[in-house]
């Protein structure tokens, strides 16, 4: 297949274009500033800045592609107010401009990445939107206009949404990288009580999910609007820390309970339909 | 009480804010492009440029605005690819940006317009959002986006739809202007075959629907967080033209079904929760 790919230089979107160039023809669409070195492509970049829809929908023709993979995301936890226009800019506009050169340059199917906060505290299996923060709401914001593209034009457009992930080369400063710093340096680390369960999933895992989705979405199998990747499995904090010290025998130094739990801290994680025929392997 | 209007240039905007003036303190916010004469007003104009949030933010404590009435909305039937930019930007962006500096300003309440587009073909009384048009679709993201400020804040947020509204001093080209052009100049009018079905409801009662709902806000009354402004009454184009025609006793040039129905078209307007303990008078 030929597939154009957003957030390529991500977590994920460098961990998915590495596996998905073993099959594919992987091209790239990015954001000059993220001009960097965007390894992992054997297709063309296509650099979107000034709004040019009409580009972008002559480079996706040109290139005959066939589907897309949206994981370009402005991710902030705690939103300061000087940061709005990038949130919608990116979260919203950005996606809405590829799916206008999408269906224009007739692609067959786009998939969106999401996320299990647009659903928090929701009853488990519910659809109920509730976004625990900015970020997660402007995610949905999204989802509502890829419905008009879904309704008005022959594209195939499906949501995955993630729970959190872990791996290789996460320069996010994700819990596993902390206890990685605090195991090393022997610091301590001030923690909420630590009784929120996290759903935890491997990149390699994630990136399964990915390539499993956009072959149903090659063979137009019958599909929902969205989707969850979960590990199954819902450790509280506490939990995920003697886990690491027990499979890596060392001692982590956290004081639980010497910080408040976050502003809408997820207890227990948004359950939603898991992808069918995927599993975690990891 | 001191109230805060976005849009109130526009058609229901002028309506509105002439009304209001006779009873509250009425503050203008608008977007420097559109500084052009703002009648109406007796208070202060606040101008958005630069995404000036914290200006905007002190603008409001500095006031002490108790309700905010968001109409500003950039309005496209169907659009071009060149349009999305102001689309998002207009629909979206500008709302979030007053809805995260009234939550700062702890500004009580916000009234925000939808439109009846935002639910195609949707059961009567259903909530299924399935959007008309891109337009509709922006407003759909921005009801998402105001979720979050109203499940995180104490700012009381509700939606008021509009269906298609009428009256004095409407320059947007809307059915009763044209009637009136071809009633004047006896030019011939090409039309659908006029079957659909519409929800005409006179700007004056609009302007009450938004009155009666600012003060169910101000009196902290148990509110959904959505209600129709609907005439109650859906008739077909044709049935509007002769009643028209009867009102006015002219004669109306129209070539029914010379032109096809539009890219969903709307046969059967959506009828919602209707504001309640409001009735339209015209």
């Amino acid at each position: 297949m030929k597939i154009l790919v957003t957030g390529s230089n991500g977590f994920i979107g460098s961990h998915l274009c590495a596996r998905l160039r073993k099959e594919h023809e992987v091209f790239y669409l990015a954001r000059p500033h993220n001009a960097m070195q965007l390894p992992g492509a054997n297709g063309a970049t296509f650099f979107f800045e000034n709004n040019n829809i009409g580009a972008l929908k002559r480079f996706m023709r040109e290139n005959q592609i066939e589907g897309i993979i949206h994981l370009a995301s402005c991710y902030i936890q705690a939103h300061q107010e000087e940061e709005i226009p990038d949130l919608i800019q990116s979260n919203v506009y950005f996606g809405t401009a590829v799916l206008e050169a999408a269906a224009k340059a007739d692609v067959k199917w786009f998939i969106n990445a999401g996320t299990i906060w647009q659903n928090f505290n929701a009853p488990d299996g519910s659809d109920a939107y509730c976004p625990v923060n900015l970020y997660a709401a402007t995610k949905q914001a999204f989802m509502n206009i890829a419905k008009f593209y879904s309704g008005t034009t022959d594209m195939r457009i499906c949501t995955l949404k993630l729970c959190d992930t872990y791996g290789p080369n996460d320069t996010r400063r994700k819990i596993y990288s902390l206890f990685e710093e605090i195991a090393r340096t022997g610091e301590t680390l001030q923690m909420s009580a630590g009784e929120q369960k996290l759903d935890m999933l491997h990149v390699d895992d994630v990136v399964e999910g990915f390539i499993h989705l956009a072959e149903m979405m090659h063979n137009s199998e019958d599909l929902r609007d969205e989707y969850v990747l979960s590990s199954g499995q819902q450790l509280t904090l506490r939990q995920i820390a003697a886990n690491y010290e027990k499979e890596h025998n060392v001692h982590l130094n956290i004081q639980w309970g010497a910080r408040p739990y976050r502003v809408r801290e997820v207890m227990k994680p948004y359950k939603g339909n898991v992808l069918p025929d995927w599993s975690p392997k990891r």
